[in-house]
């Protein structure tokens, strides 16, 4: 059989025939075992929204032009679309309230496991949120913040926008949210008024219901800010730090742990435990003690915290287990295969999921609740340890493939960096060369893996289009891991992409931060719930020249996008007023109403519209312009 | 062109020739059209949870077992149906909801158009709701009693069962529920639960993915016993009156209104309002006034509290604008067929959209909200005049099909009637009937109508096997509208299909209660979110013979189960222990899991467990074998 593997990684490339001669399906095969896929679901004119369908509208004029019910093409896009919309703020804010219920915990005493890492950042939340900090403690300023983000989800006053997006975004972008109807005032609320709207014979209005996915796609944003801000109270603010990305990082003399999944709450206190139970792992035979590696976004935020090295992203995350050398997989939430414990039972490496809404079959569960935070963590890595003393050395194949990886850009410490080159106004640096075009503008990467591409292969591309035209990049996610991995994070890479006038900041800036040279190519703003900082950035930007974020020459873009929180995320990008690259086609197209809506009506309404462009190389020129276009209304 | 109507109703046998030779399709072409339907959709086996899909999985085992992430088929109908049942309670709670925020204004004295018609019901739910009820004007009851429902949006600790469920169900139930985890706390958070559960890369385990659906069915419950109950303190509490159901009820001599869809907060005002601009018709031509007619469960809200006569139920609801003399079909939410303003524009008809969040294309929108309710009732009301003006004479054509139906019995208006029987004890004439075998059960009747059975057929067929195997027959929704419409909600049917035992004390009640002869055959009991109704019934004879809802001898029929609402019905009726049959066949068979999970491993779990039997002869059959076993297990 042809290995045809739709991936630029070397590390794929790699070990894609191991699992051919283990006989092991992964992810590639399994899209090529889905060709040809169902051309009404592509186009979104597929509904399973009650039991007479399922119905399909034919796109051709041919067949059926409604569903049983009557609901056309346009209808049945929207209600899809939406719901995704729906399904993405629910998963992202999910995770924003189990990190909000654990903080409050925190603060009333009762989580030993877990501190308030950061209290200037506490503080900085506190008076974003108007909170009154005088002469409160930091556990009480702690219970505070989480107790009123919690009112986001419990908020009935639809007068009312949600704290978070209220204290994240500019004021001008608010009052066009709220003139719309879209400005969110509780998530869950939000989410069910979705599900609630494209039930069978309710909102059958294509706009009116693509609106209604806007305002879930914002409440996605709530959530995500709210996820991301509280994370770094508790564990910690980002600031740079040197690693490495990709497979290689996996050490054959160590018991390797991986973390994969979403929520930082059990994968930092295993970081923690993991030092104090590093002896246990040597006396059992591992010289290298225990070595913790991240996958997918779990692993974005150790190593954004913690240096921690990042194994791999969405696509990969089964190759890990086939290098043999993995003794334990440990998974939260979110984008994790359900094919791991399967591939883990061809090796010796234990799959261990610790949520109790996240189960896989054949896997072993450990419960994770913040009360026992510890003793999991201690039980997972013992599972690990013992796992080791299972392996089989004739499996062991570790491509040594690895690159150096300069991560930690969290919005504050952007703002550090340009301190050091302007202490009394951070901000003027880069408005200055923003201004004068050494920097022409700002690209925001964002988003999964998607087997419709070459995996990583757009990121690359567009990137380095991009920074060629002095375009300042961010990263978050698996566009993150993309760029880790394939060696775009560092200071060569710098070197040797980056167009002149982009290269003399990032080198200023770099030296004035210490760096010893350049800040790396693309700067690593986080997990995909940290989206939210580069909009922290963008707000400090825009409030300082009184602008909304639609002015900004600012752009997004979601090479890969798959999932239903991509959606959410692209979705609020285009309602924050941001143009949003997507490289892999919505399942929209089968309503002419709906994609016209995304790409044109959208400009109208929100400023930011969805950018369709498949092809890696057309997308990367389409921003350039779109950026230069930006520069032309801002008169610069 | 042959036409093959699939109804048992006489009044869409003689509209659908109209449809035809005025070239409009109406629902039962658009199923011909849509056949065959896909059957990946159809077990349940399609994927579009994220854009690497759609995926497929072959039931044959020839193909694909798996989705590209690596779910499998079980996972991949866990997370769908678990999604239907998410989307049924964000339906049902939304209107919940609705009226809980209009009570806390009218409890503020902020919306004239509203009062609280049944003070004593209200005290009594402030009572199951352990308020205080003392020295407080009703005003401020209304307030409090709305307050504390809304927490049941609002509450975020997990170990705090929601209040409604926990006042509606034995103590028994609500302490097994709780023991499986699937006592909801939060509607809201419980709906975005199962959305963020079900996203990509989550819950992957089908028997975990299913439970947290049921925790949704719950909140489903929970959602719905609000609503019913506050609605009945807001509208009056329903009690037995005379009326008839089907097209016939719509005057040629009439400006005749229709109200369709599911929430009586607008088609209540219309009923006040249209009697204050009842001369106005007269004045525009119409003798007879205004008629009023209902159609879907707005049809069953206004029928059971004002005996608006019942124009038809769901899937007939586009034959009310073939008779060429509805002059304006007003809808709220739910089950509205987007095809009725494409139709209503073949005729005069003004269709017209109200709520916000629940447009249509084509449709005239006039937004409703409570703060202008008079002035919208009268506005809607004015362009049904108006519409009356352009009637075509020649085009009206209203079948002479009209069927008397007594109706009204809310679980009050039952425990009244058998009070009659004996004032000190009512539950006893009831409890002494099921034992001595006069009445062998209780069958609740709900749920929609679907193209995939023939239109009211099977609840006829099922209801006249039990009752003349001497069941106590209760209806609500769609299944009301079939009996109403088809003759079994009067005193001839109790005659004629009622078995000894049941006619001698629907007889000796309803002489009691003063009808001069029986109960009607099958007891309206609203809506299909008044579903709660009956089991407020059942958790008084539950708890008077201290035992749980699955001892009891009662069963529930969805002969037509369609929308997700009733999706998450049929589930929180197994979630509450009570053998629950389908008559359609659920989109799950393609798991086997799921598919023994629903059918018996929910026995064990529950008590109550999914009957799924299409042909309704066996399935009248079947439930009569269960209510025997249930009877046995009582020792009766």
């Amino acid at each position: 059989m042809e290995i045809i593997v739709k991936s630029s990684d070397d590390a794929v490339a790699a070990l894609c025939p191991v699992a051919e001669s283990e006989g092991i399906a992964t992810v590639f095969d399994r899209y090529k075992a889905q060709q040809p896929q169902c051309g009404f679901g592509s186009l979104g004119l597929c509904c399973r929204i009650c039991w007479k369908g399922p119905c399909r509208v034919d796109p051709f004029g041919d067949g059926p032009s409604e569903g049983i019910c009557g609901a056309n093409r346009d209808t049945i896009v929207a209600r899809n679309v939406a719901r995704m919309m729906a399904a993405g703020a629910a998963a992202h804010s999910e995770h924003g309230r189990h990190i909000a219920l654990a903080m409050q915990r925190v603060g009333k005493g009762e989580l030993p496991a877990y501190q308030i890492r950061d209290p200037k950042k506490l503080t900085a939340i506190a008076e974003r949120l108007q909170i009154d900090t005088k002469d409160k403690s930091v556990l009480q300023l702690a219970h505070d913040v989480a107790t009123k983000t919690l009112e986001d989800y419990q908020n009935q006053d639809h007068h009312k926008g949600c704290h978070w997006i209220s204290a994240s975004v500019p004021k001008k972008r608010l009052d066009r949210l709220a003139k719309l109807g879209v400005l969110p005032h509780n998530i869950d609320a939000t989410v069910a008024q979705i599900m609630a709207r494209t039930h069978i014979g309710c909102d059958a209005e294509p706009g009116n219901v693509f609106l209604g996915g806007i305002k879930g796609a914002l409440a996605d944003f709530n959530g995500m800010s709210l996820a991301t801000e509280l994370s770094d109270a508790m564990f910690g603010t980002p600031a740079p730090v040197v690693t490495e990305a990709n497979i290689g990082v996996i050490d054959r003399q160590s018991v390797n742990i991986a973390v994969n999944g979403h929520n930082p709450l059990l994968s930092e206190v295993i970081c923690d435990v993991s030092r104090e139970m590093n002896q246990a792992a040597i006396d059992a035979g591992a010289p290298g003690g225990i070595n913790i590696v991240g996958i997918c976004c779990t692993g974005n935020e150790v190593m954004m915290r913690h240096g921690v090295p990042l194994a791999t992203n969405y696509l990969s995350q089964e190759m890990a287990i086939l290098t043999g050398a993995l003794d334990a997989m440990v998974v939260d939430v979110q984008c994790i295969m359900p094919s791991l414990p399967q591939i883990g039972d061809c090796f010796h490496t234990e799959v261990i999921t610790t949520m109790a809404d996240n189960k896989m079959q054949g896997a072993r569960h450990v419960d994770f609740c913040e009360d026992n935070a510890t003793a999991t963590a201690r039980k997972v890595i013992q599972f690990a340890i013992d796992a080791y003393g299972r392996r089989d050395a004739n499996k062991i194949n570790i491509p040594d493939i690895k690159r150096t990886a300069v991560v930690g850009f969290s919005a504050e410490a952007v703002m550090d960096a340009l301190a050091q080159v302007d202490a009394v106004d951070p901000l003027k640096p880069l408005l200055d060369h923003i201004v004068t075009g050494n920097i022409q503008g700002i690209a925001l990467f964002a988003g999964c893996n998607n087997t419709q591409s070459v995996q990583d292969e757009s990121y690359q591309k567009i990137a380095k289009t991009l920074a060629a035209n002095n375009v300042l990049l961010l990263a978050t996610g698996c566009g993150a891991g993309a760029f880790a991995k394939n060696g775009l994070m560092n200071q060569q890479a710098t070197e040797l992409y980056a167009g002149e006038g982009l290269k003399a900041v990032l080198t200023a800036v770099g030296e004035a931060a210490g760096l010893n040279g350049p800040l790396p190519l693309v700067l690593h703003m986080g997990s995909c719930v940290d989206n939210s900082r580069a909009i922290t950035l963008a707000t400090a930007l825009a409030n300082r020249l009184n602008v909304d974020l639609s002015d900004l020459p600012l752009v997004a873009s979601a090479p890969e996008a798959m999932s239903e929180k991509a959606v959410a995320i692209a979705s609020w990008s285009v309602g924050l007023g941001i143009p949003t690259h997507l490289g892999t086609m919505p399942h929209v197209t089968g309503s002419q109403v709906v994609t016209e809506l995304m790409t044109e009506g959208t400009k109208d309404l929100f400023g930011g519209y969805y950018l369709v462009e498949t092809d890696p190389d057309l997308a990367g020129e389409k921003l350039v312009e779109v950026i230069r276009n930006k520069r032309l209304g801002l008169g610069i």
